[in-house]
């Protein structure tokens, strides 16, 4: 999804000064720390929704160390930050995880993203924390050649499974609403989960069971450990009980809802020296990796001390836009102002200037 | 003013595992991660209140750079922190400021303050920003002199003053309540200010305005230029006016109330690294200065990329709490923990650990 696309060129390339890349706490005040030093941003998230893994891992836990804010909750934190960039109009591109990342002659980075969006950008902060949060697969082998033609970690098109005969595994929220909703449109659903227990909401599961009961629907304990292929389709998964006995269970489809891990993904690949899956900052002064005009910003980043609290990603975005700063405003002095007394940074801001004596 | 002392040991000297000098934010959230590790700490600050030159200099002023806090007023931010660090029962010494810092042979600290509290220390954290708050004094040749006997910057006993003639300089609230206080109980009143506009509370101004009519007391519009010394007493100072004529005035007593100014102070003496004013810490691993034990957070230190941002001074603080660690706990490895799921953490906030599936 694109949000207030402001600077979409004619060819479809966004011209940008600065792209961060992840939009959880820290890429959120990134993007406020460039806002006070007049850099408008881009930020690319794989989820489709902003807050990164405080959203994703712990909407409703509670954190205590954010600096004066005694307790909040992962959303509650993202909606605060939310509420502090809006004078800065970020433009989001959410469900869409980076590609690519290239040096161009001009000093400038192409940055591509799996659903097609492309800028040519000054700047690269990224904040992507443990990684891209990507769909737990399973892990059975020769079943990956099958991926996006029999097996399926999402579902994008539903139609794709009417009248199909489909098994899904998984205990969670996914699992089961898919479940619930292919039901009479499917030929047949078989629910496959590992325990008697469920994740998901205990009214999706007494429906299941109720549907179990009524016969419309199928659940097995027990889980994927082989398959049997006949004239290159998959034809039918080896299943092991909690008995130890392993059944063949014939198919059309097969949906697996495992949940989301984070990977680093496609960042490996970009030139950036990493260090134990971090990427490694070349001071504490911009956190600038090796490559000139990318930085790394929060719990994806190492340097000596390194701690994985949000406090110091603040700290780092803050020192990252400034580092960042003559990539963008070559001829310009950057001054330090504060947001206090500043007239300059109330009128970026879009708050009044008090007067004081 | 001492609260919460429970450490004071027998001889009057308090043992302690860390002592904070400086009570502004970053201060404050010093002894919040310091009690993430368990590890208890002594505030020491000049001023009377916490709150650091974010409530001395602006308490009602906005600040916008906050992460997670859009907007919050000085004083706002300062009791927030105090909320947050509330299960940490940390020790103030409010009203004094730190005298003598002195490593002893056994690696740590004597400290004493101007009010005569002593304390034995493992670790000192300087988070005194702009230094100590002093009262900005007179600029006129040989005035220091009298300072205790004529001349004061803060009036402690106001039965000195009685049946005396003073003259008072300044136009904040201290020298207007201070002039209104004493019409009656002094000899004779002048108020001195160099313009006929007033940061005082316009009330006390037209009381202030309703007594020089009725003659009780009289205003001057002037500035302090020189003093004329008889028998080794201050007998007279001569006051410039707006139309350049230079008067005499005679008195008994001069108070001074032009505002409070920070100073680096005494620390300047206790054989840290000083760079243009700022303490220079060694890293930016544990913000550790020259002198192994003592660390320095927020607006005082300086190393390379130092920005006077608070979240700076609060990135500051986490890292070094885990840096002096060791000085207290040396046997005790230190692991990283998050207060949103380590169920130490929650027993030491004082809060129920949540159970997730």
């Amino acid at each position: 999804m694109e949000n207030n696309v402001q600077t979409a060129a004619a060819n479809g390339v966004i011209d940008a000064d600065a792209v961060i890349i992840g939009a959880g706490p820290v890429g959120l005040f990134q993007v406020f720390e460039l806002g006070l030093l007049e850099i408008k941003a881009h930020v690319i998230d794989s989820l489709p929704v902003v807050g990164g893994q405080c959203v994703e891992l712990y909407p409703d836990k509670p954190i205590y160390d954010i600096p004066a804010v005694p307790v909040c909750t992962g959303q509650e934190l993202t909606d605060n930050l939310l509420k502090q960039i809006e004078p800065f109009s970020p433009t989001f591109h959410l469900g869409q995880e980076v590609t690519l990342v290239n040096k161009r002659e001009d000093g400038r980075f192409d940055v591509e993203t799996s659903t097609g969006t492309k800028f040519i950008t000054k700047t690269i902060f990224i904040a992507a924390g443990v990684g891209s949060f990507q769909p737990r697969t399973l892990k059975v082998e020769g079943i990956e050649q099958f991926e996006g033609s029999q097996v399926f970690y999402r579902v994008k098109d539903p139609a794709l499974f009417e009248g199909k005969n489909i098994v899904i595994c998984g205990g969670g929220d996914s699992a089961l609403d898919w479940a619930l909703n292919f039901v009479g449109k499917a030929e047949s659903v078989i629910l496959l989960h590992r325990r008697e227990e469920f994740r998901a909401a205990p009214a999706s599961v007494a429906k299941m069971k109720e549907l179990c009961e009524q016969y419309e629907m199928q659940l097995l304990i027990g889980q994927v450990t082989g398959t049997e292929i006949k004239d290159g389709k998959l034809a039918e998964v080896k299943v092991t009980g909690a008995d130890g006995v392993t059944r063949r269970l014939p198919l059309d489809m097969l949906l697996v809802f495992f949940g989301l891990s984070p990977k680093l993904g496609p960042i490996a690949e970009w030139g950036l020296e990493i260090e134990r899956k971090q990427l490694k900052v070349m001071d504490t002064e911009k956190f600038e990796t090796n490559v000139p005009g990318i930085f790394a910003v929060g719990d994806i980043n190492t340097y000596p001390g390194k701690k994985k609290l949000i406090l110091s990603g603040f700290h780092e975005a803050a020192l990252a836009a400034f580092g960042a700063a003559p990539y963008i405003f070559p001829e310009k002095k950057i001054h330090m102002q504060y947001t206090t007394t500043s007239p300059k940074l109330h009128k970026i801001l879009g708050v009044e200037s008090p007067v004081f004596d």
